[in-house]
């Protein structure tokens, strides 16, 4: 067993030192529960009555109407400001959107007034394209994250897809250096065998990827 | 010199916890980034036609009006909420504040908004009062920790009169601990030879708060 040798004054200051970083952090938690706002999708926050714009989902017309605040969205998204700016009109804002189901719209709006969301793959995909659409850079690294923590042989293909049909490089950097790192996994999983039956295609496409990025090691 | 022996492993996971302390307090500092809101003070930000609350200082007629978002105000102080919630007429909502400066008020209104402010005593004390009122206790905790740390000879006696008018409790504690432990430079201080000299009654409270307090030892 090796061990290191350290002064007893050192050894304090490395314990204070922590001691001030997990104090730091209580600060930050506080700060954030401070500033963050009530939310109009919260059920048990009656301040509707205040919003003054209203998102629609086109495509999922069996669902209400998703109210907010013209100052949350467009502080977070600039694309909502540049909308709001050019539309001065002193009546509640309609905003069509569209490809969105109402379940991701809600979340998006939650997100933009508390910074929190309770993902799964599927929400995180929805949420990624509403955060690039409307450049909320924070929602977007988020989404990132989590599908990336959560790579595995089932999403391996959906989530390469979903990367390159929205150039989400990072996502689909990610995405292949698992595939090679759990390659043997991969080519032995139901979604690999059965898309190599379906379209063989696209294996060609993850394939030529993974050369392409280097990332293909032959041993 | 003592030393402490302590085991690479137990060093290194010391090291890798510190790391990850850090790396938390960039997430939250990413995370307060993102969720603070444009504030309608900032000049550069042209977002005030959003706006449906306005706050005029009745005390202070030369200045302008402060113009906000009931969202906001309401998310952070349940008075504001409850008076909006009492209030519902469409048109632009107007809030007489007294006791208050134009300066002051802007500052306020900036930190709900943004959680920042630019603090010296006078701005603190102000602050503080407002917090209060409105029940705004993240800034009010704010304003305590900043006049605490700001202690000294020349301020004591103001920060004392102040927390005994506001009833603030925590900074009461906080300067009679201050006096008693710097006690001969207090009272050789030139702002308590002329308290005396002028208003002997408030010296007196001073000692006597120090007594009751059981602050003072004798040697």
């Amino acid at each position: 067993m090796f061990s290191i040798c350290i002064c007893k004054k050192c050894f304090e200051i490395l314990n204070v030192r922590k001691e001030a970083l997990r104090h730091n952090i209580d600060e930050l938690k506080f700060e954030i529960n401070f500033i963050k706002l009530s939310s109009p999708i919260d059920p048990t926050i009656q301040i509707d009555t205040f919003t003054d714009v209203v998102l629609i989902p086109c495509s999922d017309s069996s669902s209400g109407p998703v109210h907010a605040h013209k100052i949350v969205l467009g502080s977070h998204s600039p694309v909502f400001k540049a909308m709001f700016q050019n539309y001065m009109k002193e009546s509640k804002h309609v905003i069509k959107v569209a490809d969105v189901s109402y379940v991701a719209l809600r979340a998006f709006v939650n997100y933009l007034y508390t910074a929190e969301v309770c993902l799964e793959n599927q929400m995180a995909f929805g949420l990624f394209i509403f955060a690039k659409r409307y450049q909320v850079n924070h929602l977007k690294a988020y989404c990132e994250k989590f599908l990336i923590a959560e790579l595995n042989e089932v999403n391996a293909i959906s989530t390469y897809t979903f990367s390159k049909e929205h150039n989400a490089k990072r996502l689909l950097d990610s995405t292949l250096t698992w595939i090679v790192d759990n390659k043997e996994q991969f080519v032995r999983s139901e979604a690999y065998v059965k898309l190599k039956r379906t379209n063989p295609g696209i294996v060609a496409d993850i394939l030529e990827d993974c050369f392409s990025n280097d990332l293909l090691i032959l041993p």
